[in-house]
């Protein structure tokens, strides 16, 4: 039956990750590998109350179909919730989706011929990579330092791939390597967009989560010409159980994107948004937001002091003002690939950080998540690693 | 920034449909336009209970990420659905959807490269044609009669064209035309495709909705060689607004269609998931659903005999035995498009026909829908209707 199928997925090669991820669920495993918010801080009494009272007042619309667009209330929650980063938008601008990867794999679909040029960081988010993958694009990949992509680096991209269809990038405490785009280079990288005609993609999945210095403007701020598209989610500071994402981008773009979500899966979960919306009425998403900052400040500190008291010095790793990933990076003699292998024999787990370059690369580097585990265990699991590490060194 | 997109969406027209059901949404219009299920069907109260428990008792798992197969025990009860009606499956063999609309996308993204021809009926489902279009396939279509896609045609379209992906079929109370194919026309159907190695697409959102007639098993049940790939949803027997989909297909497909589905959307909702198992563990949902049966037997009689009573007889219509649709065929002289500006006038609705028909025709059709409605409102609708074709001949 192979020679039915599309050429798209004749080519398409599960990244393994699946199978891996599957093998870090283990009980017995540690897993740094996922990237799950913390479950324990999920508001499941106030939902108790939210879901009665959304079926309460609004039973039968919430349990039919509803406008792709989505529910206007929760829309507007959004744009008020976006104004207060720097962000002026209106209700229409914005588009509920099934999570913000809907939001990356429709804008793909709205992008990328075959061939197409797509410019990321390098490295980045693993699941934009293959859903982007889908519809055959060339990677360009512009290099990073703890202060994002290098502008040089992008505008040479620029000059040397005229047909560039989008810049995808993740500013703040980026997946994988939890780095943050410093102000300048925002600005700097509009400018580049405006100079040479080209879309941006800002994935802003976890701006919300800053547990330390301080919070910088989106891109999507510093667009004057309507050609940033920002992406978010409230899968980290809510729950990603919902899947609840939004688009929020210029009028150019809203009512192609529609269509696209139209044809994908005709609308959002008409329930989960109205769940959404009456909990930001009902309580204080911000105040539990601080929570999940606080714990994830904890975390992340266990883990960073564990990382420097366990593993040898010849590692180097990001340092991360919030989201939930620190970045490794051992010496060139280790492959990530291979040290995971031996790693999950002794019980702890990691994505390793080929899989974060779209056109191969990084076989030295590896990702660790800190949401999602207690002090203990991310102590335990740091020492773990570092066994294994220093056996093949 | 037009030059930006992809192909597909530079080509892409919007139907109008969706401007056309905002204007039949009016609250002085009597729409026939939609396919919603009978709002005041919906188990609001039960669901109360089931939100709650489901909280209780997987409060956070219900909130988390999971898996992109979906919620094994609502698999397992669909398995257990299925096989009622002639289909032997295992839960690895079903994959759960953001609605079937996703189910219908997914498929698109798996088979259709530009160019390829599929088969479909003539007419067929208005949003299956847009979301195979993103992908710019071929649409062959194959002539129905009161009994569903006529065999010879079928075969004369697939000697014609050797390369066909998938015949895209919904066998009982199709949409738009209510019509379902006969006994022997399924066994045929599985058949032809054996011999021209082709893939069947069977949509079956409507089957559980029988309020006359005896059911038939699905193509699905014939199936000896893993080619029918079998779609349904949860949206017309419990709610639509929770977008629950399921695919139930050959291993050989399963892999692609999770990698796709993990490319789209990560995975379905988890709280929606876990509210219909427990639905489903807590009440009767058979029950359920004979109650929805005996709702729309009323209000399909109801529409039925004001057609008879209230349209000039030289206006034909389909008599489905079950589904949410009639259809209608009108004097050749009329344009059901234009017809219909002139009903939205005189506050009534209706989709007209030309839309269900990828390569063009069928102007003088229309589609009635008669979930949703009173008798008292479907009677005025239908004098509201008449009035107007009556001053159109």
């Amino acid at each position: 039956m192979n020679n039915k199928f599309s050429k798209r997925i004749r080519e398409f090669k599960p990244s393994g990750t699946h199978q891996l991820l599957q093998m870090s669920e283990r009980p017995e495993v540690i897993s740094f590998a996922g990237g799950f918010p913390a479950p324990e801080l999920f508001p499941v009494e106030e939902l108790k109350a939210v879901c009665e009272a959304v079926l309460n007042e609004q039973g039968p619309a919430s349990l039919q179909y509803s406008t792709t667009e989505g529910y206007i209330p929760l829309r507007q929650a959004i744009c008020g919730r976006m104004k207060d980063i720097g962000i002026e938008s209106n209700y229409e601008n914005v588009m509920i989706t099934s999570g913000s990867q809907q939001a990356i794999d429709l804008t793909g679909k709205l992008f990328i011929d075959e061939g197409d040029v797509i410019i990321c960081e390098s490295p980045t988010y693993l699941a934009a990579i293959n859903a982007f993958k889908v519809y055959n694009p060339r990677f360009v990949e512009v290099d990073m330092d703890e202060d994002g992509m290098i502008m040089e680096e992008l505008e040479k991209k620029l000059q040397a791939h005229p047909d560039v269809k989008f810049i995808y990038t993740i500013p703040d405490f980026q997946n994988p390597t939890g780095r943050t785009m410093k102000l300048e280079r925002r600005q700097r990288m509009v400018q580049l967009a405006n100079q040479y005609d080209v879309v941006i993609l800002e994935d802003n999945p976890y701006g919300a989560i800053r547990f330390a210095g301080e919070p910088l403007p989106p891109l999507k701020h510093f667009d004057t010409e309507g050609r940033v598209i920002y992406l978010s989610t409230f899968s980290k500071i809510f729950s990603p159980g919902l899947r609840l994402g939004w688009i929020c981008a210029d009028e150019a773009f809203m009512a192609r994107y529609v269509s696209l979500k139209e044809s994908a899966d005709l609308h959002t979960d008409s329930f989960a948004q109205r769940v959404a919306a009456k909990y930001i009425e009902m309580y204080d998403l911000e105040s539990h937001i601080e929570k999940i900052r606080a714990i994830y400040k904890e975390r992340y500190s266990a883990m960073a002091s564990c990382i420097k008291e366990y593993l040898p010095p010849s590692v180097s790793y990001s340092t991360p003002q919030g989201g939930l990933f620190i970045w490794l990076e051992l010496p060139e003699s280790i492959d990530s690939a291979e040290l995971l292998q031996d790693c999950l024999r002794n019980h702890v787990a990691f994505v390793s950080g080929a899989s974060f370059f779209p056109n191969g690369g990084g076989h030295n580097t590896l990702r660790l998540n800190f949401s999602n585990m207690s002090n203990e265990n991310i102590a335990e699991g740091i020492r773990r690693l570092a066994d294994v590490l220093r056996s093949k060194l």
